[in-house]
C-alpha cells in the first residue's frame, strides 16, 4: 500500500451521528407532515452527517472528476466502438461539446478530465469545457481475458491519482464531487469487478454497455466469467482490481476515498462508479457512507453494485452514457435536500405565530 | 360550457410532429451512442413538439400555480389534519417558509397561490414567498359523501379560474407551468376522480394521503367507493368533477388546458394533479401531450392516473407532500433535456474535425 493511500484510509471517519440525528429531529419539526418529502429527507440527513453539521450547507461548487482510460480487452471484440474514441472524446470534453459539458453547465459544475491511462496522446490544458490533467499510469490496460489488466503497483498508483484529484478539487473549493468516466470497453471490467466483489454471477451483471448484439454479449459474458474465476480466491481488493479492473476504476475508487477523507460527499454516476465504489468499500467501509447514488443505469451490474453498497439511486432515467451524466443530473436534488432542511419554517413557529 | 373553456379547448393542438421528428433526428446525431441519455432524450423530443421548434428553448422562467381549497368530506373524518391548516399554509407560502418555497427558490420558479375555495378568509397580495390571488368559487366543497361536492356551474367557474391563471402566468413570461395544490383532505376527491375516470376500483386507488391509520383508510375507501358508484353512469366529465372532485382539481385541470392552449409545457406534481389531468384529458385529449409527469407519488391512485395519462414520471422519491414539490424538483431535468439537445456537438462535426 502506498503512503498516500494508507494516510487517506486512516483519515476516513464514519459520518457524524450527532449531526445526522440533529437533522432527523429538525426534519420532524418542519412545517409539513413528517416523512412527506421521502428520499429528500433521508438525503438531507445524510448530508448533515457527511458535513458534520446541521443544517448542512447547500453544495454550491460541484466538480466532475472524469477519469479516462483504455482497455486491452477490446482485442476480444467486446464493443463495436473503436478504442480511439476515448481520446477523441477527451477533446470533445475539453471543447465543451459533450453531454457532460451541457449537464455540468446546467448545474454549475466544473469538469476535470484525468488521462489516467488513455492508449494515445492527449495534451494537458484547459478548454471551454474542461481542464485536462495528464496522469497516465500506463497506455491502457493489458487484455484481462489473457492475464492481469495491470500490476498491483499500477493499481496503487492509479488509486493515488484519484486521491490526489479529490484533494486538489476540495482544495480549490469543491463541496460536491461527481464521478465521471470515459473508456471504450469499460463495462467489461466493471462487470468483472461487480461480479467478483458482490459474489454475483457474471451472467447477471454483464450487460450491453452502450449497445452490443447477442453474440457480442455472449462473448463478453464468457470473458467476464473467466476473469472472475481467476480472482475467486483473491482476498486483497487491490489485487482483484489489478487483475480484472480498469485504470479509471482505480482512479474513481481513489476519488471516493479522497472525498470521504475530506468529508465531502461524492455523487456516483453509473456502473463504472458503482464498481469503483465497491473497491473503495473494501478498503474503507465508511467511505460509502459519504457517497450518494445519482441514478440507476440500464447496465445490469449497477443493480448488484448499488445493492452491495446499500445505496438507493435518486433517479432511474434509463441512462447508459457514463461521463458523469447521471451524477450531474442529481446535483439539483442534493441542493434541494439541503435547502429544504435549512430554509423551511418549523411547525412550532407557524402554529405559535412566531418567526422561525 | 363557459365561453372561455370552449375557446381554450378550440385552441389546443397536438404538439408539432415535425419539430418532434427534427428533435429525434438531432438526438441521433449527437456525440454519444443513440439513446444513451434515455428518458432525457424522450423529454427533449417532447419539449420540441410542445414548443413547436427544434431545438427547444431551455425553460428559464418556471412558475408554480398552487390552487388551495377546502373539502366538505372532512366531516367524515378522512384525515387527522384540521381544515384550518389549508388557510394557515397559504400564509406560510406567502411568507416563504414552506417546502415549495425552498424548492422554487432552488429552481428559480415564481409561486402564485390561488384561493379557489378555502373555507376561511385569506387576503390577496404578495409576500417574500408567493403572490396570493383571491379567486374563491365557494367556501370549500360540500361533503361528497352526502351529495355533489359542487354545482356544475361552480366546476365550470373553477376551470375558468385555472385557465385565467395559466394565461396570466404565460403573459408574464412563464415558459414552464408547474402544478401545485393545498387542501386538507384532497386525496379523497383525487381517489374518487381517478377511480371514476380510469375505471379502477376504489380499493386500489385510495391511499393514506399524508398519513392515516387502517381504520381511517377503510372509512375513506368506503366513501370513495360510494362516490364513484354515484357517477358510474355519468358521461360528462364536468359533471363527474362537480359530483366527486375538488375546486383545486378543477383549477388544475384548467391550468393544464390553458398551458396546452398556449403551447407551454405543464409539469404535473402528484396525485391531485394527476386526477386533474384526467379531467383535462377528457375535455381535450391533446392537452396531456403538453404535460410532463414530475414524479410518482406514494399515493396509489397516482399510478393509475399516470397509466391512463400515458405519462412516465421522471422521478420516484417517495414524495407525498403536494404543494407542487415534485414538479419543482423536476425542473432541472426539463432544463437539462433541452440543454443537451441544444448544446451538444454532433458526431459528424467531431469526426470530421469541424466545428459544430
Amino acid at each position: 500500500m502506498t503512503d498516500v493511500l494508507a494516510a487517506t484510509l486512516a483519515r476516513i471517519q464514519p459520518p457524524d451521528a450527532q449531526a445526522a440525528a440533529d437533522a432527523q429531529a429538525r426534519q420532524a419539526g418542519l412545517v409539513k407532515p413528517a416523512g412527506a418529502l421521502g428520499v429528500l429527507e433521508e438525503l438531507s440527513v445524510r448530508l448533515a452527517g457527511i458535513q458534520r453539521t446541521c443544517p448542512p450547507a447547500v453544495p454550491v461548487k460541484p466538480a466532475v472528476a472524469l477519469f479516462a482510460a483504455d482497455h486491452g480487452v477490446l482485442a476480444q471484440g467486446v464493443t463495436p466502438w473503436p478504442k480511439d474514441i476515448t481520446a477523441v472524446m477527451v477533446e470533445v470534453f475539453r471543447d465543451g461539446g459533450a453531454a457532460i459539458n451541457a449537464l455540468s453547465r446546467a448545474c454549475g459544475a466544473d469538469v476535470v478530465v484525468v488521462d489516467i491511462g488513455i492508449d494515445g496522446d492527449v495534451a494537458e490544458g484547459t478548454g471551454e469545457g474542461a481542464l485536462v490533467l495528464g496522469r497516465k499510469v500506463r497506455r491502457g490496460t493489458a487484455d484481462l481475458a489473457k492475464g492481469p489488466a495491470m500490476t498491483r503497483a499500477e493499481a496503487l498508483q492509479a488509486l493515488a491519482v484519484g486521491i490526489e484529484v479529490a484533494d486538489r478539487l476540495v482544495d480549490e473549493g469543491a463541496d460536491l464531487l461527481l464521478t465521471g468516466d470515459m473508456g471504450i470497453g469499460n463495462t467489461t471490467p466493471s462487470a468483472a469487478l461487480v461480479a467478483a466483489l458482490t459474489d454475483t454471477s457474471a451472467d447477471v451483471v454483464t450487460g450491453r454497455g452502450t449497445g452490443i448484439d447477442d453474440e457480442t454479449l455472449a462473448r463478453k459474458t464468457a470473458i467476464v466469467t473467466a476473469a472472475v474465476e481467476r480472482v475467486s480466491g483473491v482476498d486483497d481488493v487491490v489485487d482483484v482490481l489489478a487483475e480484472v479492473g480498469g485504470l479509471e476504476h482505480a482512479g474513481l475508487a481513489g476519488l471516493v476515498l479522497g472525498g470521504a477523507a475530506r468529508g465531502v460527499p461524492v455523487v456516483l454516476d453509473g456502473v463504472i462508479a458503482g464498481a469503483a465504489a465497491l473497491v473503495a468499500q473494501r478498503l474503507a467501509p465508511a467511505s460509502v457512507d459519504h457517497c450518494i447514488a445519482g441514478h440507476r443505469s440500464v447496465e445490469p451490474g449497477h443493480v448488484a453494485a448499488l445493492g452491495a453498497l446499500g445505496l438507493r439511486p435518486l433517479m432511474d432515467l434509463d441512462l447508459r452514457l457514463g461521463e458523469g451524466s447521471g451524477a450531474a443530473l442529481a446535483v439539483p436534488l442534493v441542493q434541494a435536500a439541503a435547502r429544504v432542511l435549512g430554509e423551511m419554517a418549523t411547525l412550532a413557529s407557524v402554529m405559535g405565530g412566531q418567526d422561525a
